[in-house]
């Protein structure tokens, strides 16, 4: 296995664990008794959190993967970078656990959706930052990249982040909004993704079109 | 690795962690002092909901493996179905958490078994989608698989699903009766299971029969 | 990737999970204030249940690696075999959990390292069917693998598993002992273990020994 | 894959399961209701243990990937002392975790990071073994290290393990001091690593050098 792959592989491991982790934050209730059935159904906000957490990070680590296609090469700052990134990631069961805990609470709910938005803030400034380290000189790419639309796309993966500054003003607005809002980014960026430009033969855009 | 490897194999990440996250359902009794014997064996609700949950959720995971061997090419559609299929598996400590809890307490037994049952439900279908995607016009498949004989079975997947509706209702009849059902469909399963078809040399039917 | 390869592959993370979750069994004390040095070491039966549980998964995982770097194909009871041995290990925390708890509680005590004792006694009788299975025919081993040499070994596999049922009597003499004793059994496993015959070339004790 | 590449996966895994571990130890504040925002900030204590542990995991992980990356085979004795070394990284959660619970309470506070310390001494002292164990004969490393040089550097090794020892005296001077400094260490050894030397064409400084 070459390098990037085997941080791939450390990363995949701790997407797949933080996913995984995230049922934790569902409880089984105490004391139902003939109650069960409305008190499982009081629960949707566990459900709500569960369901979209698990959608973000199952489409990020797509993302975290389509860019790793493409590296043939890590230096220290990369690895650096993303373990910041993993950091954010692997912390998402908590806020999805403060989201399920207070999204029924007036006040309380709004605070919990502004800080699940931070977090989202933070990943969008992680990618962002490991974006611009790996197009400034294009050293780490693998060879079929095209450094230079590569750079040209910069502004996009920008322009994408001002979505998630955005969800968080509106948690004061509406929390249960706010994370279907969330959930479905998620679907969004599942469909639809910055591509990373190929020389000559084209654009990849499927994960499918570039083997390792 | 090809590109439908690293899916399976973050796939495979989340079954072995939900399958090991399921121990965590069994409590250690409190203040047992002469009585650890039987206020281990009164836990026998626990110990059942973890055994078979444990083989439903090793069943599935040489069930998503045998799909898995015959696909060459992932798609965005794809890997969104196997993301909530994950989703559903992922979430299985938790309903096996209700069950244990509530299997002796009368009216919340059913209710338990009830939801346990609409778990399979829910596996049945996000494999039934999985498996009507990728039969539809076989573009996914490695080039062995016969895809009209493939789409040929989509109704012996449909008949197999009959089985956890089913379940459900009889949750309502007996909870132990209804846990007992489950495990038996999984050791059925383990040991039979749908092929998928193979050009001329025949039939793969052991997980063993075609290397990767 | 080889089918007993993903076997293996599913097998470890199940048991590095399961060795990573012994953690949780450990709490932190609470309201301890200044007196935390005295607290902290009041809890030594949980430090002493995690050392040597991570070691006899550590053993295991070495032995069960050993097993399957000699088989190069698997079939549905060997999948199914396996599966149940999984179900043991993955279990390990709660054992772990119960010695952790109970351990310093007199007549519980005694129960609590007889139920950890059943364990070991369950994993013996899952790697002896195991290696029955293997053997019976030897269809499934690498053809590097003396069959006859490896079913001879049979009984040195049997001898091997009286010393566990032996600690779960020993755990009504003396807890503490036992846990030692268990302790004592891994280190000796590793660096001693049944060796698997290899054709001609002599035999593979070290797991260095023969690379796939 | 090769016998060492089976242990570093296994061991990869351990550690990225104990990376993801640590947020369990932030807990979700009970009854907050409309002070969610101040309770929230009063659990700084929990943030600054997972930021700092994350990254401390996150290099060792580096660091036990560089020196596996020089291994070609692997003994008994070297399969032990990686398994006493994963049994201080997996138990990590758990010093975190007393940090976060007693970072602001007086005495409690530097007994907690005593302990954290102590914890950095064990894997300092365990890299240690590993790395006298395989410069002693060299006879595990790949060909392409230099055996001469590498034991040449053990004296560095040991020097770098001063520091930990410090840092438990330093926690009863000031334990908030004595996390951040952690930190500090983590950040110091993600950017500067003690290289194993090779022969002729110089030195693996970077992870990147050595494709395997």
């Amino acid at each position: 296995m070459n390098e990037s792959g085997r941080v791939e592989a450390f990363s995949d491991g701790v997407f797949a664990i933080a996913i995984t982790l995230l049922v934790l934050e569902i409880k089984v209730p105490e004391g139902a008794g003939d109650r069960l059935w409305s008190d499982l159904g009081a629960m949707w906000p566990s459900y709500a959190a569960y369901a979209v957490t698990f959608l973000i990070i199952g489409v990020m680590w797509v993302n975290h993967h389509t860019v790793f296609q493409c590296i043939a090469r890590v230096d220290r700052t990369l690895l650096f970078i993303n373990l910041i990134l993993l950091m954010g990631v692997a912390a998402l069961p908590w806020p999805a656990a403060v989201v399920a805990r207070y999204l029924r609470e007036g006040n309380a709910a709004h605070v919990a959706l502004a800080v699940y938005g931070l977090f989202m803030v933070f990943h969008a400034l992680a990618f962002q930052a490991m974006w611009w380290h790996l197009t400034r000189t294009g050293h780490l790419f693998d060879e079929r990249v095209d450094v230079v639309a590569a750079r040209a796309t910069r502004a996009r993966f920008a322009l994408g982040s001002v979505a998630y500054p955005a969800a968080v003003g509106l948690a004061f607005v509406s929390a249960p909004l706010t994370l279907a809002v969330h959930g479905l980014l998620a679907v969004y960026y599942a469909f639809n993704q910055v591509p990373v430009p190929i020389k000559a033969e084209g654009v990849v855009t499927e994960p499918s079109g570039g083997g390792k």
